[in-house]
């Protein structure tokens, strides 16, 4: 039911303290939903953006971090979507180590869709809508 | 009582959607602390980890974003010290546009206090806690 | 002659090797750019974009990397133009640490100066270019 | 000959100009430098830090952008070992646009090759040169 992304933890995002400083986990969570887009919406995050004209901007952050990330680690992120509204929607993405069974961290991110052009909130499409509805997890 | 950070929006702080790319908030949230300990600490940052062995990775974010931040924008960010507890803290930020009265952005950080060498929890030290209880707003 | 930008080396400049990060000696380049605008052409970057519609992509670099930063240096970045052409210009940057009289790195920027429309080339508008030319150190 | 790591231009490296922004094509180079390790060297980039103890701290860069990259660009870095000294070498990346023939972009790299506890320049050992010089083109 969730979807998932590989992603390798690389040198830069390694921070002062010798761990993935802790902003780059939503650089992690984005690449996912951009992988998501490509993968089940069938429509590429920036054909979304440009031709679609819907934008995502995210309006709150619930998110836990268990375990610190270290360079080379192979993670994979898991998405589903927690709750899809009518211009809302909040996805749960977890981060797994390689072999862990356990989140080293989790999110929960909910975005409004709105219209790129004057941000108003619009109805999330029946193309993006049916590929969240097949990841529901409430 | 709070602490203020002043900060500019960096042309590279804006994503794709033209706003700040909202992981970029939590970089504005880091050098606030990091300018907190400069001015309130009376220690830099750096030396919190190099010399005091100290570090204060984040556990838990709730964080709500009201507004867009455009390039240029000339922020304020506040800091708060909402919970103090033995070895774990949870600190508020508040990121306002120019003139604004209400926030563009809000998160709570709780971030542990650690031993760097063993990332084991430690209490709090004395001098960083007193800091901290001058800024309390639970 | 040289225009100059204070700036501090941020807890996630540096990477995994202890140091800063390579690329993110042009964040700092930028900021310094962006200063200059604010400072000595007296229209801020974001106007200068939006409002003049002029963009500055880079086309050529040429850098050099003598000493390494650390978290919390209080650099100096100094800015003067070593080419003015027409509708490109060269900008020579010098990082230097506190105290020091040698750079640790330093960078030559060349940037077309184009429409941000249909990104051709343009001439470098008057207000810029005698903004330029008192920094001007071929 | 070359060493080829395909790559997409993510959202968050699009900057306010719509393009990516420059330093992100060292993060695309740097990814390409890890993948080599992996593959052609047989051991993680973090193992070549954490075990064998070698850093390759950057100390030039001449570097040139022909065309900009857009959001969901598949590109391709080729890397090409351009000179391989006794503890330095220069690598060169071309980076290329889905279907291209001329690159977007292209670097060349030069990095001692240090033992990260003293930085001080140490001998490239075998394992690494072995890599290094099968991609060899001067």
């Amino acid at each position: 039911m969730a979807f998932s992304s590989g992603q390798i933890v690389r040198f830069h995002d390694i921070d002062r303290a010798g761990i993935v400083y802790y902003p780059r986990f939503f650089d992690y969570i984005h690449r996912t939903f951009e992988d998501f887009c490509d993968a089940e919406v069938g429509v590429p995050h920036h054909k979304i953006v440009d031709e679609l004209k819907i934008g995502f901007p995210v309006v709150h952050i619930e998110s836990e971090f268990h375990h610190p990330l270290q360079h080379g680690d192979r993670i994979t992120v898991e998405m589903t979507c927690a709750r899809l509204g009518r211009s809302s929607m909040t996805m749960r993405y977890r981060l797994f180590r390689p072999g862990a069974t356990e989140p080293a961290a989790e999110a929960a991110i909910t975005t409004a869709c709105v219209d790129i052009a004057d941000v108003r909130p619009i109805p999330i499409p029946d193309l993006l809508r049916a590929a969240f509805q097949r990841h529901l997890a409430p």
